[in-house]
């Protein structure tokens, strides 16, 4: 495999859909905002990704069947009438900081692929990482274009959550949260990112609660929550598991060696 | 050389082949075992794959004879009426941890190739490390598809070692043992990787005995195991000198330069 | 995106336009110079160049804007008869230290990008790390053919600051400001780089200003220089905030993790 | 630039040349060597090569020139009757060591070039590394082709100094010695590597030297060693201008930045 490539499993008939983005990052905000929208709305997977960038590995889950790394994409058919479809792209994860020529080459194939659905417009989520927090963690939003602030403060109003406008310059949105947004732009789509505050370390379901607060008042519908918290709890098991195995690793205080490539943890 | 390419020094024509992997990873495991199948069966060499994606240099061999870093590939005719032939992949080396993209190469390669030759099925050996054994070394098995589960667990009945199958979620096969199964699954290809526990640091002929059993079990063939022992020995013996070398130079700890480039060290 | 990509704006018609670049660099020198002289020219801007090669993020700008990292190109029309325009590069970024492939490809494309617009000669501008300064901070001189050095030496004639040519060999001019002159000389291009001494750690308002000197008195323009110190100070507390931001998050020191992708900082 | 490209100044008529290479590595000592053989014979540049996986930067040479990082081809011809000619290649660098592919696609553009002059026999010269030395430095021979080794021995016969044949396995020579070997093997050329013995930190022309005694016996031409130590001598104080130069950077001890993109040292 010498370029990303999306496997799609169905080609659905989509209304106008809203694009929205959930992968893993800071406190693993926007995957766990993804995966309970894709799960309390019953979205349907559609297409899979793969990628020469992503880690060169598979995962074993449940009942020892490996699977390659990806990103998923889901749709959505909003029962509502004249009501926009939704598409979500989640996965295991992003593609490593230290290769941005990947990063912009998948995020180039997940445009590419969206477009062909009719996309025009954006939301991705996330966390950004806060050294503190002040009661529920706000979510910052950020916008391709000027003439949208208006539009969107306005979807917004009346959200639960705080939704903070940067006035002056400084920042920025790393990974796909933040080049979908930027190179969206170059081909006339236009969009949001919402980002929850976020200590950064744990597994973070408030924040993602946040954020799911901000996305589901911008496009007019409610979740229940209540799946969210027990989710989170999971996650950071299975994490938790992963570090501890990981630190007894580590204890035993040996060079990395070249050689040490097929590296099959429990 | 700007790409992965396969040297072709004969065309066998094979019998709905098994394809086994047994590249360097945690403890040598599966080149160790890839060796002992090697040997034992007595396999011909018939291509030799060489990439930009390995280390740039050559290893000095017996006799000072120089050879470019390389995988390669083994056939084994079955000599039993309806038998299954065996291609068998082993080599100097994988591609380094830190280019992903070089590993889906010549994976990609290496699937391209057996394809040529009908494989269908792959069969990829590994270690898989543990902080700590308890008694013999087990064998964690994994699998492309749910549905094999009962058909390999019927193949691998009766083995001398643990079998072990996750239930839960967790834990990846990084590299080639992981790789040729992800993206062989894409090809409508199948298999089983057996990783054999180690505790990673050491040339670990104990946890190559156990997937060696395991393999063969399974295949249904059946190896003297004595030589084993005696060429880990000797694996074990080189690679100390190697270190030993090593800590000689780093010992006296002068900073890395750009422009030590062609270290020949003996 | 795969590929390095200059978005045109607008084509004006150049008068053997000179070719000024002032990216950051050691002190923002550079970058410091080129944006002074885009403001006190009135320049206009006429081209973006986005690359797979720069950070993958976007900056959020005034206002919750989000901008992908980009280089942008400025003509200005010299209103003196006969006088040459000019066309001046800075931008956000240069790719990073670690990808010489993705460096050369960028300042590739903009030479192919210039060289339409009839550049025959660039001037490009940085600073160098000096361990100490002593009073004004000089410039040094380096240029692409020894026989333009008595050229650029009249032209420098009667300049405010010292400028040095080095007599012996040593020393290296990385990045965009030596590889402009390095490849443009491989297509018949000529030039000359202005480099203002620098501590190298503090944005650099006076190595800035030795170099528009330079720059101004080489190509026959006189700028206002008070509107320089103004735009480092605003430079330097906004590197500041990012800094203090920066170590904040680090007291916590916590593990890097391949999960934190999408880091949006205040 | 996207490919490593050769600039042709001259298409020499040689007979049946042996290609020689001496780039920088351990000790400097195939650079060195390569050098002393140039100017020895008075050899003639013919072509410079250069490639975008040499480090992004300009070097400062006498003058205050710029030059792009580069290796270079010269030939000699020999004057006696039916002599071999030699094309000789040195330079300013390698391909750092991070970067395997480069390596493979600079080395495999240098054997597509010298094929176009006829080469079949190829030399490559170097250091190797030891922790310590007994005496004059030997020289470490190994070849492309075990039925070789005796042709050669004969060729070295009455050498002054020490050559060694490594019988049991073991070592590598990592970038262009080595893989000018390895690779030129797979297109049917032959050659062998000449390394001397080096402590490897220092520009080593006592090594160079043993190397220079090992070639040139076994080309059949004298040559004055005399300048070697000369220019070793100037080699090395450059060198140490460059690292004081460094220490004094580093006992600033300030972090590195991204920003810092075009470090021009003195």
């Amino acid at each position: 495999m010498k370029e990303t490539t999306i496997y799609v499993l169905e080609r659905p008939q989509l209304r106008d859909p809203v694009f929205i983005e959930g992968l893993p990052g800071i406190g693993l905000v926007g995957k766990l905002a993804a995966d309970h929208l894709i799960q309390e709305l019953e979205a349907v997977k559609f297409a899979e990704l793969y990628s020469p960038h992503f880690m060169h590995q598979v995962l074993i889950k449940k009942g020892s069947i490996v699977e390659l790394m990806k990103n998923e994409f889901y749709y959505w058919k909003n029962p509502k009438e004249n009501g926009r479809d939704i598409i979500i792209i989640t996965g295991d994860q992003q593609v490593p900081p230290t290769d941005s020529p990947g990063h912009y080459e998948v995020v180039g194939k997940i445009l590419d692929f969206v477009e062909e659905f009719g996309v025009r417009e954006i939301i991705t989520m996330g966390g950004y990482q806060v050294p503190e927090l002040q009661g529920e963690p706000r979510v910052l939003a950020a916008v391709t274009h000027e003439e949208l602030v208006d539009h969107y403060r306005k979807k917004l109003e009346g959200c639960e959550v705080d939704v903070i406008w940067r006035e002056d310059e400084g920042g920025a949105i790393v990974g796909a949260a933040g080049l979908l947004l930027g190179l969206g732009k170059l081909r006339s789509m236009y969009g949001i990112s919402l980002l929850g505050e976020s200590l950064g370390y744990i597994v973070d379901a408030k924040a993602a609660k946040s954020v799911i607060s901000a996305v589901t008042k911008m496009i007019g519908i409610e979740l229940d929550m209540s799946a969210l918290d027990e989710r989170a709890k999971e996650t950071e098991e299975i994490l938790q598991k992963v570090q501890e195995m990981q630190r007894a690793m580590l204890e035993q205080q040996l060079p990395p060696s070249h050689e040490e490539e097929d590296r099959g943890y429990l």
